[in-house]
């Protein structure tokens, strides 16, 4: 029914209620005796942008997430005040991290993992953390990327990709035919130095937007994958 | 006609011949005789990826880009051998870099152009550099986004805007409320500081992949808006 | 009985055998299919340095660890080469982490991982951010000391504590009266900006410590207060 | 004429008459309609320091400017408070940049560029960028060296050349004989080395200089070499 | 006397009287005209923390001071507000740079100031310098370990001991075995790479205590090994 | 006599023979038994450049500084393979730290030290840490400087000053008016800021310089002002 696909998203609304249980702050030593992620799943950002009518592609998009994960990802909540900036961001992402591509998923995740530890960034480590703890099947090596990827005890095509990542994250004027070089003979195409690029790139996008407006992850990612 | 989109690219030949005119190496100072950007039109990325047949969306919107700009940017050339990476950064480049804002399509390309400032990125300088000196009809303010943009005569507005997005690409993880705070106090909505930060991420992405691949910024740019 | 205190400390072999069951390591993308932390336990740092007979009084501190953590930490099993190494950490440990402060227990394990967060200490992360996790009763208290403490909602004493003790880590060359006037405008004492500064420069320590031995946490720490 | 040297430089006065021609700034989207270099001839530093009568040397020596370059530099105008400073100053700058030496004028400016690239120097960018363009005939590498030299297709000589010369600005401590090695393995005699180190100190100077008192190229420079 | 041991420090009060002889501050250019180390002796700390009783061995401790250097340093006085804080410190600091050790006492007074200037540490250059001047019988090298240990002519051994020292201080999430490889070349036992990084990280943590805590360094120590 | 200022420079030679007296290498802890200054006086700098015959000026120049000095600063030797190099050093230097000027000659050197601090640059630490000393009659503030500038207890004037010669040598991108104004707050002219900011960029200049060559400084310096 088309006037469906123009009511507003019911499950995103970015300024919620406050939580109706009174809370003492008194009663423990942080703030939020609720617990630290007590506001993430109502308050997702820092921005007052109401949500859109979800366009019916991504109307059906989020029903996907709903089935496949039980929940819509709060960045996705974020990028829904505008249905372009929603469709653009779905469309480049699931392209780089859910396509056919030389790299596995899991490796994707661990790109992402490490060049967001490199930013801090709260959303991303969460978010990406625990789908490395799930696609791993090893919650320890998603601490790893977390934490300082260079402890992790790593295959040397692994530690050559997180070092090109890093890199680019930290001092991308530095990459030159010489690091392009190491992952050639770590064993990746010219395809995969774009990809694990990509990656990194799209990465230190998102974890500047997040950064930039304090997105806040589902908190049903902290239990995922443990 | 199908088969037309199946077609490879023609003018996108990301290894194309070396330079028929022989060049003493010896003849000047530097390396290439026939100036720093002689291969850029011909080279385009560090990369060895064939350009794929151009879907009819793309064909359509490069024959655009021929008409109004007088040529095909690189950056596409560059994507062009992955139609639906193409897609999605088209998509959403043309989203934020062109769609109606709270911001002038000269501040965003200012946003670019500071943030490739502090990456170092040689691609978007370039290119985006000249997008700013022609929608300014000013070439010192391109420059001044290129070299230092705290030594421009800035509106308060302008400064706060660059102030975030070189603070959000420099330390991210230290952009807090009071930085919001700030850009609000000039003036910007909520969905403002959104784009601010989205031009921002967008060309934290960009650099990095152009500084991860060599990509080359088309030779035309330098000349436009001097 | 006098030559039991003589006895290698059996729990501590520095350098066990290697795991029994065999391992393909094509059998998962990453290197150790056993998981990331399978070697941790065993192999606890990266010297080859022989356990030493446990003193009488460590020997009983090693004794009441096994009871009230139902394990000995690995930090201490690393120092026990050395009894009177051993004997003054714990000495320092107990009294900075334990003793009564001005501080809770709970603020200065907060120090203890915003300080190796900005250290990326693997070791201290994975140990500390379990305590946070479990002083707190709050998971997501522990990652977001561990991601980045600036996404947390401190109270104003919590992130003047943090932001000074992250300072002294990071350029402790310029912190100056100003710093500790915040500290004290925040509710501390001078004996509690003592205390800060011991436990903030305590990690420092022990991070770098722990960094130049390849220190490995107790795989046990990653399942607690989840 | 003897009275003649010592009238105040005409062409000079730090504290100019703002610009007759009124403008509305909300006429343009930055501040200075009239463009973002308007101001730099006119108001040349931020310091309110009268020019000093010149000395004959100097007098011949700014008539010399105005021949061969139509035009006085602006950091001549500025240092022209203390006819002994400028002296020293034109003393030490000829010798270095003008007079015999193992490196090429253009090898010389191409260090000016990339020191002042890496201190981001407004005024040392602008005035050096156009000398490269200039000498090298090629308004390509005068951006590269603005923009990122790492991206310039160098010859193993001047990349050498470089690479110490930014070494030597950014972490001056950690320069050792291996990187001298390294510049005579390139081809360097120990009189180049000294040249080169000459060069990217005085740059090292004048940026900071320059910086300090948000000292403005003169705006023909913008157009020369293009 | 057990009365005795009650007795606060006479020497240590942290908040002693001004000194008696008036001062023009008028009479020299700097504030401190009776000298930049005037109150050095008197006000140790920023802190107002009054000193304890000693404890016996405290008491001895401190006596042995004045009888071996003639003087109590200064951060045993910062210390004595509290005898558990004192003593850990003690054990711990005497066991690392006066126990037997692969490293002469020397080379950890070499670590302590070369890891002191990495974080501009004022008490820890100075008594450390001190010590390395009087222990070297060279005065030059300690200047040397202040200013730039690069700067001196080092054995290799000295040259990769220092090297570790200060990367570990500096960037201590990149030590890998690499580094301790490095080590193990130039001579050194696993035992000795232990004690090499205990000294690195005491002093890490010494440095922060005494910049948090504006420690004062006793003025003896500049007239030492001179 | 005319060909008696062609003679090349007797004190200077810059490969000397090396000590005659014969050493031990096993006989001290570290490499120059003869003392880490052992060669300081007789190899200058790394550079093989022989002594160009002194101009009667430099001749002149050189017999004031053993007379009023007792030796030739080596920064001086080192610059006499070339005169028009050394005299326009001579010429800079001279205006610049022995002219009037609304600087003490102290707080000159104040800078020197502070500025040479940043770029942890051995000689100049060494020859204006002792004239520090020498013009203070204060070895404790001539240490401060070498230091760290912020231990010091300085007036608002001093500190203004240094903050703003640091600034300019860590980050001169980032000076702006405000900083200015600081200066011109604590007291200084806008001549003064001149002042501080060209001593500041002359020993960022020097600095590299000594750097670059491995400059040492005559050993006689340590001893100044003790």
């Amino acid at each position: 029914m088309a006037g469906d696909r123009k009511r507003p998203l019911k499950t995103a609304s970015l300024r919620a209620p406050t939580p109706t249980k009174s809370v003492s702050p008194s009663s423990k030593t942080h703030l939020h005796a609720a617990g630290a992620a007590a506001d993430d799943d109502i308050k997702i950002t820092a921005l007052d942008l109401a949500s859109a009518p979800l366009t019916p592609a991504m109307e059906a998009y989020f029903k996907k997430c709903e089935e496949k994960l039980g929940f819509v990802p709060n960045v996705l909540k974020a990028y829904a005040f505008a249905m372009p900036k929603l469709e653009a961001f779905v469309a480049m992402y699931n392209d780089l991290m859910l396509a056919p591509s030389g790299l596995s998923k899991l490796e994707r995740e661990m790109i992402a993992v490490a060049v967001s530890a490199q930013n801090r960034c709260y959303y991303c480590l969460v978010a990406h953390g625990a789908a490395v703890r799930m696609l791993a099947e090893d919650a320890v090596l998603g601490e790893l990327m977390v934490m300082n990827y260079r402890s992790a005890r790593l295959t040397e095509r692994q530690r050559a990709m997180l070092d090109f990542a890093v890199k680019l994250t930290a001092q991308p004027w530095e990459i030159e035919e010489e690091d392009r070089e190491r992952l050639r003979r770590a064993g990746f195409s010219d395809s995969d130095v774009w990809d694990i690029s990509a990656v990194a790139g799209f990465f230190n996008m998102s974890n500047r937007i997040a950064s930039a407006t304090d997105m806040r992850p589902n908190s049903v990612y902290h239990r995922q994958g443990r």
